[in-house]
């Protein structure tokens, strides 16, 4: 570009996990940007890799480590020129050390942000929607502890049957039956006690919304595009 | 990666012109891929730059130059790791040269593929719904003529009208206005004799479809679609 001119911040997406969690994810973000013309859009490098690994089998130690690709995905993308990282995932925030390493540009956790928003809600019980791996990692539950909260999670059938609810959901099913069974399963944590329900999975977005819950449903994809679309137009950077 | 292992290839993506056209586009690779899990998936490193300057006026001549710009995405995504390049926006392909110049990996252009669908289809006249920038660079009239075919366009009055559904469609109007605008559009080529018709702008599928039309309408966003798609998956690459 020539020319004196503001910029807002690149946003590098570490996506492809899964595909249409990512395309869910930007479509979100270009309804959250406020722009009327494609030059007020925000740019984003996305290295949409769907190839990675299983992230369930690498942290339960069953499947191949997926960190050394997730730093060179990050680094790639630091490369190209991004100046934060993002990534729709929160199973393989896992792996957020190893992405923190492999770069110097920040890299913005998705549970950060969920804990953001938890921290403005006064619930103490919290139920915890989320896959396999990243329960089996504790992300949410160590960040809830932390912050006080008592983390609510399903039996061990009800976890199952939301693992088969994703896998379909992976395999591109959309219909009602996918989105009664989630409801079924978030209803559930809330017969059980939850004020508060997070879909910590970006999956969970694609069928299930705010209004199919009885009580409030922090989005994990939602309140990470608002902090992305915020971070990217409040910090401009002045080029040459 | 460690192992032996088969790999599709790697798409890189020039996009964000406009960001909604490069989305739907993302999404309809997704749903053209035949795949049950994440990993059957392409993987696509996405140059979503919506600060690419007008198009329209650059290739009027009234604007910056946008050949620099656009030469500098494809190699950011060739040093990234794709293994050819598509970008989706007709009028930027009036800026071809400029790209494969930059870059040793193919650059598959939207023109030819939307050529080669129309090799199959007998029509003599063919109805281009396109940009001003695009029409005004000549890319479908030439391509057409060079097949022996002949170019219908829009009279000034209606290009005009569509330049400003254009803009409303980029603004994120998706309405029933816009639509039936686009229709009473491509209606008017078919009276004019139109045996065919080309959505010659990526933003068109945004809400015009096949039997929105009353000849056929081939989409460059879809038959881009289907080529990226069958080329990443037919040439696979043996990895060590």
């Amino acid at each position: 570009m020539s020319g004196s001119s503001k910029r807002s911040l690149t946003v590098g997406v570490l996506g492809g996990m899964g595909p249409e969690a990512t395309v869910d994810f930007m479509a979100r973000v270009l309804a959250a940007t406020p722009a009327r013309v494609d030059q007020e859009h925000i740019r984003m490098l996305v290295d949409h890799n769907p190839g990675v690994p299983d992230r369930h089998a690498a942290i339960a130690g069953t499947g191949a480590d997926i960190g050394p690709e997730l730093a060179a995905m990050a680094r790639g993308l630091e490369t190209a020129g991004a100046d934060f990282l993002v990534m729709v995932c929160n199973t393989a925030h896992a792996y957020t050390d190893a992405i923190r390493a492999a770069v110097r540009i920040p890299f913005v956790s998705i549970v950060d942000v969920v804990m953001a928003a938890v921290a403005e809600h006064p619930a103490r019980v919290v139920g915890v929607m989320a896959a396999d791996g990243c329960l089996q990692a504790g992300l949410y539950q160590q960040a809830l502890a932390a912050a006080g909260r008592e983390p609510l999670l399903w039996t061990a059938a009800e976890q199952e049957r939301f693992m088969a609810l994703l896998w379909r959901l992976k395999a591109g099913e959309r219909g009602p039956a996918v989105r009664s069974g989630l409801q079924a399963l978030a209803a559930s944590l809330e017969f059980a006690g939850a004020e508060l329900l997070l879909a910590g999975c970006t999956e969970i977005p694609l069928v299930l919304e705010q209004g199919d819950t009885g009580v409030r449903l922090l989005s994990s994809t939602d309140l990470l595009v608002r902090h992305t679309v915020a971070l990217a137009l409040t910090t401009s950077i002045q080029e040459e």
